[in-house]
């Protein structure tokens, strides 16, 4: 069976703490990750809790890393979810060495298994498009052949629908 | 043994495609799905890809709800990180209804157990802050007393690093 995506949760222990509360370095750490990876970033989103900790997610073509940390407990909980030719575990290396942890435990998860009774790629078409989905290269692989301009990433469309917005509802 | 958050990992099968394609849906959705948990939402991002599928993150207090989406597969993979009292199931259904899914499984992941030799909470403190680790309730539980403001939450101190910046590198 093939799957759509992996998921990679990465557990990172014994950490420095006053690295895991400072949300640029965080954030630059991040974005090296990514980059180590071979991954294209498209945003990132990072905030601090009150009194310490933070959250934050760069959103890289087709997929995401996500990190949330705990100084107090020097400890950082990442997650990579890919649908590319991304190295993943070069990002985590990356890490490991920014947050100098002292050890760090990962599992990958396949998401979206295919070969499941009656599930392909469908009849569906893009609104306003009349390409079928026929075109696609086979099952796990969704970008038209041709349309690729880097191994196994789609390119986002560039239709950020609401980047910057902070909403308290 | 105690965990720092909870991991929930879910797949929706057998969705209705052009809902899968449409990022401003997908993004009112995910919002919804985030408030029904009784999640405090601090901003999201949205993109779509070419020809099809939707990636997006709604950054909610202490937590993250992502979503990729491939409509040609009528396939949703959603997470939903939470370290705090959200009813991360209220989410889901949300989203199954949403999406119009015809199946639904998840899979929930402890993260950052606690328990392991030499984890507690350290004798870390925030920079400029006085404040021992010691004043945290217990763990597995990062609020100090009397700080907190809703269940379980931690309260997004407002210090978004970088909102809205769209880097391609």
């Amino acid at each position: 069976m093939n799957s759509l995506g992996r998921h990679i949760l990465a557990e990172f222990h014994e950490c420095d703490p006053a690295m895991l509360n400072d949300p640029a370095a965080i954030e630059q750490a991040m974005k090296e990750a990514a980059e180590a990876s071979g991954a294209t970033i498209v945003q990132s989103v990072f905030h601090m809790f009150s009194p310490y900790g933070v959250s934050g997610v760069v959103v890289v073509a087709e997929s995401h890393l996500a990190v949330h940390t705990w100084p107090e407990y020097g400890f950082a909980a990442v997650d990579y979810f890919t649908c590319g030719e991304v190295d993943a575990g070069a990002a985590i290396r990356c890490l490991e060495e920014r947050f100098a942890a002292g050890r760090v435990t990962s599992r990958e998860i396949e998401r979206g298994l295919l070969g499941v009774s009656g599930e392909g790629p469908g009849a569906f078409a893009s609104p306003g498009s009349e390409e079928p989905a026929g075109v696609l290269t086979g099952p796990g692989n969704r970008e038209p052949a041709g349309v690729l301009t880097g191994p196994g990433n789609r390119e986002p469309a560039g239709v950020l629908t609401g980047p910057g917005n902070r909403e308290k509802t």
